[in-house]
């Protein structure tokens, strides 16, 4: 078992990473003063694996449960979807004392964020989350959202969580494309903060895809402490947690162009990664080596990061859409492993040449 | 004019008081850096009268005004309404350093203030209260909220404005119904917090009747300072902020009560403080007459605090659904004026005695 505690100015709450914990979940809280009722949000996929083992683990504290169930997916991150959970907590007079709590992947953590943010303006919020990408990324540093038709994540809140407990022993029955999204995660963490845990994927990937608790725990634990050290820094997103969007304004743009829907996160933001170490390169900040060193670490996780693109302007349309574009383009580089940069503005043009490079193979990860 | 300096821990602002300035409201706010557009919500009453002036008033900063247009009062404060705002804030792709306005009285400031609150996790948000009751209470605090089916205010965010601007010459077109409602929070801060404002009201009542600007100005003035030292002291509503629902657990019941809708905020308040002092007396909490003393302030204001009430039973009912419920009923009662405190759990029978007294007017104010 690992704990990470993540220290912002609004809270400072603990991440416990461990294996089988669900059932003990209780023992692994805080003093919470006046929960009456914990209200468990779990997609219907989860909901069936973990509500019962989360149930009695939250039994233990005396806690009188709810279950609310959500239909799975990004679909489910709408205002109207809020609005329900809003209304359940209403009708069933949760008071501001009780706790809210995710048990899914990101998407599930972010509404039920959300509304915990919102209802009653702001009740304590406990997360719990079963996918990689939610353990590494979404689950610690207090940013919830929902999408509008027009965008995503557009509608949102501050609210840190009063705990996040992640089970790895969940990660096991993730699907392939699922599972390699939050090693796309992992990876980011790994090229931007921390050099060792990079050099630990690069030795022995297979370990990581194996999936065994003992490797899982240390490696989902690495990525929180980094996280926790940049969102400590920056709670509300004013600065240093740029960095932790790194590979994601071309990864954003990608999954914006709806003819790539098929593509999985975790493939979208590897090439966003690799276009970034590319243009590092290009503009003289990194010395050469650093994209094929990260095409080599993408491979070697399973994760095609020189996949087909699209046509290099729609994709800076597409990136000009970004709700950090403000006048001009800005990038998180790296000057090399382990030493983020952000600069802005960007010149269209090396854009424009990297993408294309990329797209007809005339660079292609040597 | 007077200005007043709002501390709590996220944000510091002040709030401008005085008459006319709407057309100058650029040269009244702080720098802000980025903003391109103003998107000015204003319901379709005040929208007529002064979104022209304050959009005047704006471009003197170079900003681009975007005007949003709402329906009036309370019915517009909801979770769809808000969604059309937010919606129309992507749509006309607002980014993050834009400033959302709230033009109008306390709905609109709601409404808006959450919107802004949540729109890209919020943006900056600048209040221009046109009600005495938004502009003593509603615009400054930071509370911000939508109403649900189930109750009022039940989603909600806090989010500090970056200033507010209150020109008293908008309170001369109010109805005095509508003025009369601000006239009682002016009372619950007389009451609980500035004893020489009471005996300004008290000496002279007429003239803050008369609604003239060089009365009105320190009158707003004295009771935003009022309500923020007290905010600045608790800024998420976790104590001494309590303070400020001084009459409200009863004024809330009573305009919960259905077949009482036709009584104003400002009367079922006022009806709520009169029968928090009774309980003080009955408490002994306060010596006799703070009751009497109250009533006859509230008709020297021409509020009346002896309307008719309910059965005692379903206004406890109603009563026990306020969010401040927990276990027991929780009131803010005054030692004596200017000397709040708040007394839990308290007992029901007092309550129904006093409201039964109240009612059949064994007890009419002397």
């Amino acid at each position: 078992m690992e704990r990470v505690t993540v220290a912002v100015p609004s809270r400072t709450y603990d991440v416990t990473v461990a294996s089988g914990i669900l059932d003990e979940a209780g023992a692994h809280l805080p003093e919470l003063a006046g929960v009456e009722r914990a209200f468990v949000v779990a997609d219907t996929n989860v909901a069936e694996r973990y509500l019962e083992p989360l149930g009695r683990g939250l039994a233990e504290r005396g806690w009188a449960r709810v279950h609310l169930v959500v239909p799975e997916g990004e679909d489910a991150k709408t205002l109207p979807m809020a609005t329900v959970l809003h209304r359940q907590l209403a009708t069933q007079e949760a008071h501001r004392d009780d706790l809210v709590v995710a048990l899914g992947g990101g998407s599930v953590g972010d509404l039920a964020g959300f509304v915990a943010a919102t209802y009653m303006r702001g009740v304590p919020f406990l997360q719990v989350p079963t996918t990689l990408t939610a353990q590494v990324d979404a689950a610690v540093g207090g940013k919830t959202a929902v999408n509008l038709p027009e965008g995503k994540n557009l509608v949102g809140a501050f609210h840190q969580p009063v705990a996040v407990l992640a089970d790895v022993a969940t990660l096991s029955t993730l699907g392939d494309r699922q599972y390699g999204s939050g090693l796309a995660e992992v990876a980011k963490y790994a090229l931007t903060l921390d050099v060792e845990l990079l050099e630990m994927l690069e030795r022995d990937p297979a370990a990581v895809l194996e999936r065994r608790p003992p490797v899982l725990e240390p490696l989902v634990a690495r990525c929180i402490r980094a996280k926790a050290a940049v969102v400590g820094e920056d709670e509300r997103d004013a600065g240093r947690r740029l960095v932790l969007n790194y590979g994601h304004t071309l990864g954003h743009a990608l999954e914006r162009l709806d003819s790539f829907a098929g593509r999985s996160h975790g493939e979208a933001i590897s090439i966003g990664m690799t276009f970034a170490a590319r243009l590092a390169e290009e503009l003289g900040i990194a010395t050469s080596g650093l994209a094929a060193r990260h095409a080599r670490l993408f491979t070697a996780l399973g994760l095609n990061a020189l996949g087909s693109l699209p046509p290099a302007d729609e994709v800076l349309a597409a990136m000009r859409m970004d709700k950090k574009y403000r006048g001009g383009m800005r990038f998180v580089l790296l000057e090399d492993v382990g030493r983020p940069i952000v600069v802005d503005p960007i010149d269209e043009d090396p854009l424009r040449r990297i993408l294309e490079q990329m797209r007809t193979r005339e660079w292609s990860g040597r």
